[in-house]
């Protein structure tokens, strides 16, 4: 347990994941004094464990350094839990960077899958999306971005229970002439695959619901997904000066409060806390390096529920059945 | 006058402008029957006047459809008038990609600029900010970074009065190891530049107001603008369907209705309508094709602060003395 965020958010976050699922085990990895002293008081029997470490990979260390000489670090056992079997899942708010290559070393990359990308779920106006890639991959080729629909794809079959998720493509446009010719290509791959392709989306279309899941290089989702957090910032900040600016205004909020508070529930960021890193031999899960008890215990909770459908498994299949049905061809 | 936006928004638009600037003078260029008609009414002496137009470009129309077969159009002849100096900026809600191919053909480049690009300012914390190329250009080289870098410095310079304005380029992370190559050689250009550049900067600082200038390709800057759009209207849609659940809640509603207004005003996307197409010998403003009388008047203003500092002579201007300095190292 290493990063911005310690044992101070992943222990009560923990304890909210295990009483919310009665299903669930975690095991905490980290420094086994500073855990052992804050579960004490815990009593979740073998459903809550702790592994030790003797480091941690800080959010300024290269993913070269941090697979160089952080091999005792939390991240590192984590994931080597994952590998083992020991662990169904890796839950980290630490360092994406090693995080993504730490995952690569030790788990490797599905047969069939060139780069792992960075899967969040977004909301939407009845719903939510999947969008991926998120920043894992600045530069992707075609067929990348048709690993990542294919990807998408069966995440959202398995976590949504949606047997034939509408694949969009992030665009500039929804006309088949816009774009660049990355796009271009990719959607003219889609098309003739057998995945549910529905055409361009355009960064609006995420939010109205356009895709079940939407596909784009890690340039352009990662854009997308700051640019809207800090909109929503913004706006969350407005709301706030306006709310403060007399005593009349401050009277408003304590009426409005009720509606307020339903509103943040609905748009509240953290509910969407939990990135995956699709295209691993096993489940490793990102939470935002910022995250607290509630967002950090729904990037386990996003992690349980892959766990239980097994989602590499499925991506794995899924891709053996489209490279047999090419070669059949 | 074409396009989703007609006689219906512009004409009111027009007037409200025309009685917030007293110094303002348009001409509406379209159906001369229908805005005579229209017109009748208003009496602005000459600071209102009509061209007739007897085409108008399609919203799906390609630009070279446009430009070869619309010679008559109300867009390309409100560009002529700009060209032949009788208008100081045109203003269209027009087809976009027409709008950028007519305002190439008609107008020409600034020397020293390859590309036109579509910028627009967006609100942060304390003011707002410059953001360009929002979709112009989805294929960017680092020279035109550069030369989008300077457009923008030099309109901030002259609407914002702002001496040294804060140049940031759109990346994924603020790491200088960050990002696609395009966007590190140009991090390397801009640095070395004389502008006021202050580094990468990340989708949310956009709104946080990390720089007064954010330069990015059009396909990157147009994913920003868009999901921020969709992320604002589901905001705002979960935001009524809150305050309508109940009786309750719609008291609530009316009680805070004076802070949900003013609220309202501070983020309505209306106030930053208008979007300059720099980088053309004449001023060009793009209005929201969904445009209305609020946001066109806004466009209108946009035009009218460039025209008053010839923003195009001051590009001219400044790259000249780039290219001047160059030339002398």
């Amino acid at each position: 347990m290493g990063g911005d965020v310690g044992p101070d958010v992943v222990v009560p976050a923990a304890v909210r994941a295990l009483t919310r699922d009665p299903a669930l085990a975690l095991i905490l990895v980290g420094d086994e004094a500073v855990l052992g002293q804050r579960l004490s008081r815990h009593r979740f029997g073998e459903r809550l464990s702790v592994k030790h470490a003797s480091q941690s990979v800080g959010m300024d260390e290269s993913p070269a350094q941090a697979l160089r000489n952080k091999k005792n670090s939390s991240m590192r056992i984590a994931i080597e839990l994952v590998k083992s079997g020991e662990a169904g899942a890796c839950v980290s708010a630490g360092n994406t960077g090693a995080l993504m290559a730490t995952g690569r070393f030790v788990l490797k990359t599905i047969a069939g899958i060139d780069r792992p990308a960075i899967c969040s779920s977004l909301p939407t106006l009845d719903g939510h999306t999947h969008v991926l890639d998120l920043g894992a991959n600045v530069d992707c080729t075609t067929e990348h971005l048709h690993q990542f629909a294919l990807m998408g794809a069966v995440l959202a079959s398995a976590v949504d229970n949606n047997t034939r998720p509408r694949v969009g493509l992030l665009n500039i446009g929804e006309e088949a002439n816009k774009g660049n010719e990355q796009v271009k290509s990719a959607a003219t791959l889609l098309s003739e695959s057998d995945l549910n392709y529905v055409g361009f989306v355009e960064g609006d279309g995420i939010f109205e619901g356009a895709a079940d899941v939407v596909v784009c290089d890690g340039f352009a989702g990662n854009v997308a997904l700051k640019s809207t957090e800090g909109a929503v910032r913004l706006i969350a900040h407005f709301m706030r000066s306006e709310f403060e600016r007399s005593w009349l205004t401050r009277i408003t909020a304590l009426v409005a409060m009720p509606v307020l508070r339903a509103l943040r529930h609905r748009i509240d960021p953290r509910r969407y806390n939990g990135a995956s890193l699709l295209g691993l031999r096993g489940i490793v899960v990102k939470s935002h390096g910022g995250a607290d008890e509630l967002s950090f215990a729904n990037a386990i909770a996003v992690a349980a529920a892959e766990t239980e459908q097994n989602v590499p498994n499925l991506i794995e299949s899924r891709l053996q059945a489209v490279m047999q049905q090419a070669e059949a061809t």
